[in-house]
């Protein structure tokens, strides 16, 4: 029940064709969601061809074929699941006509759109062990409507790699930059950028590195402004949040 | 050392008035600042009368007033000087035209810009204990050349008070959330809003909240997409980035 | 606006004296509190000269006072005032007739009501250390309405000590135990109680104690059913909580 | 011996016919278990057709079997198997008429007795993936005789699923609130409910959820009044305490 | 009631002189405490002159006076008060004729016994910033009876200051080792050493020591056998376990 | 080179049959195990048949037995395995004449030795998946010459069962108490004996025990005296220092 | 590029063969790794046959065939390869000549070079469970040019052991001391030394060794001066760095 | 009692002058401090008018003067007084001819000697609020006979102000890195550095940074190869070292 439903009721309990207690009975029961409060990315919905997220774990193969074949009814042409294991997906490769990134463990229906966003996303990796999140971050961004540039293997131990990439860092629109161990990617590159940067701590190390806990900690303390951080190896968070930022428009103006 | 002044340097080794030693002694001793790879917020220094930031803590009220002056000489016309304590708020009051917020801990020189963003700056704060940490997002924003709307006292508890402003969130550019104590506020935001929603953990709490790190965890797992996170009592930071995000523009495009 | 006035307004809009898109308006706006969705205790409510509660924390005297002057307008009879420092209880304690209680930080306006409860509440204490939280729960719980029976200083080194007291604890209709250090004696409680048992860790101890963690831990693992736990040193939420149990009835039926 | 055999043994003293001697050593060597300060649940065991409960893990299949046949012997009509894993199920499924809910991992021998409680338990829960835990609440609940009504999938990112349930958790007697990963569904809930909430932090998540550490957390804060919490993927606790407060009565009173 | 009351009063019920009922209260009312079940250091008891221990922390002068009063009146020649602060030893040294040792901050009355232990309790401190936790230990240990040495700066960095007093460690019936810091003295000595070591960690250190915990977990992880390990700073603790070690005698044989 | 090699050799440069460089040599070289500053349990190697300690994790059974072969050469009788899988036990049973204690995942060979200590040693579990550790504690004590009492399944939550054995305790010469969950077992004990107290937290318990963090804490914290803690699963640990103290004897006096 | 090129680019601007816009892309675009600011161990570089380094984990044995063959390619004559598995290595072992280390897991091709630095790097280890991070740290040395002496199963717990090496550590230029459970070897032996003392705490341990934080709190709380730490199990780090001290020499003069 | 003292004792034992006894009786009782194990700096105390070391932290002005005068008698030149508060510094000052430091806390008596090692010490910083532990390892350095060249305000956020100094890096013989916050520094200057990098972290930050630890973990997992980790705010360990590795020389061959 949306805006219009209700000023549809509302018209009946004028013209008597409602009773008051249905009426009353109705707004109780369910006001929310028909009043709109639930989330809606308004943006996103009014693109074409952007893609809807299903979360992979935990669900059967059959359950998100079921869900897709769902969407397609509903006339969705995109969809992004993530954390899709490489099994599941050899099941659902052919009757979904999905695309399987084995590293990222994304699986994408109907392929990445065209970009419409304000500019570009850089999603910058520190090691190489680092690309299966960045790559869910890149990935997602993608599905949402952005453009990416990927730099990867550019650690802080070898600055030179990083500053080589010094143009695209300052030309973006957003950075997501993924590391483990020590994490200071994101405070070196929050230097150079005058852009967001949203910083993903990931769980590559060993020791002291507590799965994750040590980049965290060192992202939440960078020295450098504009920097914020999502969970430990959350690259959809970063690329889905990232992507947002890249849509950002004046429309918000009250 | 700009790009125009290598340019005028290279020129000078191609008509011989520069000797080629003398260039390649300039470019290895100094060749990172003068190439322009600082950190510049372009944006903000093409806005006109947009704040400088001062960290106070640490600084004596005699360094501030230096460093106030020397900007003054140089023609900036705002300040935002950030953890000022009263006392040397009261000291340099008069001979700098401080006005003073005491809650935020928070010293302006000349004053709040007119906004320029995209659109405004919500600032969400769980309780009434959250508020300085809230205040010194706002007041960061807002001397960034943000709008901001503030919304205080909306607490998870109260689940009401936050949903009648379900408006401000919904027509939001970019939220801060700052919340103590279990940290739920930014997952019920971001299942509202349609924005990127950054949230700002506070040490308000005892016990078990060991300081802000249970808001901390708590807004890391946010359930909610579109959720990035800042260290603990960090306004300064949010506020920066919201700003930051606030500004957005398809000016970035490669 | 709640039920009723929902029903009245559209009545209004029934018989034409109300526009729809003026009561369309009324229910987008303000639909949460007007429907009833804050938190009453509605028993409590109901039953006369019960306590309504300020936390003192932070607040100042004046502050305090303003909130208890408009409380008695509206008719409260009685105030509960939790974590009170003695300077402001001092202050307070002739233009609000309030009785303090400095161990247990609370200050009392309107006398204790008479206990309206099933039962009792038991509130157990450790060590004579842990009495200001365990004081902190049973004042609480008094002026909610419940009857309380205080058994201090049956720490579980002295076993003897409490066992003495299983009579108490077999009656209960709720048992609050408070404990610093170890934290067992929950465990030990509802070893011996057939019901709810509310565990309180206490800040109490010192070196590995870290400020109650390790009696908070002990309480979660009890290894005896029907224990659960709130934050260290939280004894207003042990009490708020017991004599909700206190007043449960079959009027919840469906 | 209980206080039947206390009595009869006393007298036989005061007859003569049992020994001074005897009479004080029967008393020393077992006065705690024949006085009766073993835990007895009196509400539960006046109640015909209760279930007894066995915690399964770690006990073989032939253990449980024989643990159960013993209790049919005695006439237990009922028994609650918690974490029994599918294959001990499948071996004692015939031999024992059980069910088995694998979800819960529970096993029950004699169905599930009709409820005499004071009213309903409302076992919510945030997530899909919290699913496990909050079936062990209910059926646990269910088993010691509460009607419980089931709210899956309410979680917070979409505060309008909850609300839509607002009804339920005004007139439910106890909440049990289960959720994962930021854990703010209880602080919601006790928003609303006017009775107890029984918090379950359940180890849903990754990274900085820390098996489930960041919702216990986040639930030990709660900002709201009458919440208390039990251990990490504990359901059967909640249910068995939801169930205990379900039923307190007025019997209590001393 | 001790064994003698209870044997007194089944006499009593044997002719007749008390009736049943009012001999089945008794023991239900006060079965413990009266049978004996409490703590008693019976060996202590049985020696002349040993000391009773006051916890002075958190008691004023006042109390602690009254308590010593009570405890002379009952004819207690020594009395133990272990952190005692030096105003209130002030207070309390002519009126109690008490000494004070203000680095233990440990008060004594009726002068230290002689020692009637089976052998010396080596008491070894790394560094002289253990000076105050070892002579707790030591003091406490010489007041109930036992005969101890002091080895003091005798650090693992140096490691041939402890190995000058090989012997003496040797020759302990048991050793209370002390350190902070790293925590590694334990382990060097439990190497030398033929009799068990008691390990106290000191809240000694900064950095990454936090407040003892370094040293606990070193000394809880000794790859020497024959260490155990009490609270940080809890020197009380370990010169009790120690003298109660070194009064072990064949008395215990069943 | 014990004290005899050395005096033999000091004889030996007397008689000038060894020259002073290769007695200097000797000394500087090995001065440390031939002086006999190695740990040697004195009293065990005094009394016949004690066994030899062997850890058996990470050796092969082909390691083992080769350890055992050299031990009985030099005349070893008996032998203690500890930490020994089944499979290596299947593979020594034979060749070895070992018995195996799969529960204690302990090896003995040559047989439990006559008990000479001072009196018995108690050890008490709480649960019953604590067994294996309190195995491991028992048999590691009776290897060493110490009669032990078993005093199984006394968990705090049902404390009758625990005070039905109250005589044992008093008893006892020296008591490990073994638990986990909440770890509050030592606590009680130490209340009720005379005697101190090993206490041994283990890994049982899920969630918020953190692996045996939560006992381990509590132990630490015991509010009653005479309490000493070892590693989590540390039964070998404490069944050593316990039979350590139980062979405490006057012989040590200087 | 490096300085070389930069001197013949700007010789190539001078003559006019080089326009001003190509060189200013060139500096631009890559001036970093050009200019040399990459890591580049001068040292090692002039040493002949010193190892070229591989991290073997995560990588497959297709992979590290490829890089080895591209460095042989270019010259290299000896290659290091770490954290190598024996299946990896068996399949290596023959192409590419690889000697195999099964404990330290290390492959090395070409074979160890001849030391050429100051003086003897000293590993000492303190358990035969260290013994795989200590072979990973001398054989890093080993590959670098240094001369190792190794000193196992050294630890505190018999300080004999270690003291009778005491010649080693005192000649040694640097040592690396390798421990688990409480770490404190390196305190002991940064006692003994006369150079650095880099430790390694190892993850051996159970309970509460926490997977070698105890270990690794205790290094980094050493109360001798000259004590540095590497992460947990990081017997690479140590073995490079001490080789790097074992090469210092005054070429460094400025 | 040293080398030439068990030669001289050997030989009066050859020559009959000394009884055997009597000899073993010497070895026994003191062989380790008479031998020379005890640790001494043997480089140091080669180089004339080298400082010795006060730990100032709860010693008295009194105390330290004392030290200092024995020390001055016995010839020292040169004291380093650490840890020093600006009250003692104030009395000591005149008296001791006591230059103070006050930003270190560090006294200095006879002034910084001559430098003597192998190159030099850089001592780099990354921010303002870092340079009291920066100067601590300077001066510390500087007083054992290190040149110091040090690197302030050089924090990864503004990444060219390093570089500018990549010359200094390069041409080090060690670099000390301190840093707070995200103490990403050491990280990039290892891969700048061809020489060890002594990491210090510094408890400079708020909220997540704990005190220092999130620098400390990020400073464990460095992923730049060279880097060794002191504890938190540990100048002066820095220091101490990295002079040590300065001084390292070919002296050390066996």
């Amino acid at each position: 029940m949306d805006e219009k439903h209700v000023r549809t009721m509302l018209a009946a309990v004028a013209d008597g064709s409602c009773p008051i207690d249905k009426a009353l009975t109705s707004l109780k029961t369910a006001p929310f969601s028909d009043l709109g409060y639930a989330k809606v990315d308004h943006h996103r919905a009014l693109r074409q061809g952007v893609a809807e997220i299903i979360y992979g774990e935990g669900k059967t193969a059959a359950q998100i074929r079921g869900i897709c074949d769902s969407m397609a009814t509903a006339g969705q042409e995109r969809v992004l699941i993530t954390r899709l294991d490489a099994d599941k997906a050899a099941i659902l490769h052919e009757p979904l006509f999905l695309d399987y990134h084995p590293e990222a463990r994304i699986g994408i229906i109907g392929g990445i759109p065209e970009p419409d966003g304000n500019g570009t996303v850089v999603v910058a990796a520190a090691g190489t062990s680092d690309l299966a999140v960045a790559e869910e971050a890149a990935l997602t961004a993608e599905m949402l409507g952005s453009s990416v540039v990927r730099l990867y293997d550019v650690g802080v131990a070898g600055i030179h790699r990083l500053l080589a990439h010094a143009d695209d860092i300052e030309q973006a629109c957003v950075v997501v930059a993924v590391a483990g161990m020590e994490g200071a990617l994101p405070s070196v590159i929050a230097g150079i950028a005058s852009c967001p940067v949203i910083a993903v701590p990931t769980s590559v190390g060993y020791g002291a590195s507590f799965g994750g806990v040590a980049a965290l900690l060192a992202m939440l303390n960078s020295c450098a402004s504009g920097v914020s951080v999502v969970n430990i190896d959350n690259g959809f968070g970063a690329g889905y949040q990232a992507s947002m930022i890249n849509h950002v428009s004046s429309r918000h103006v009250r």
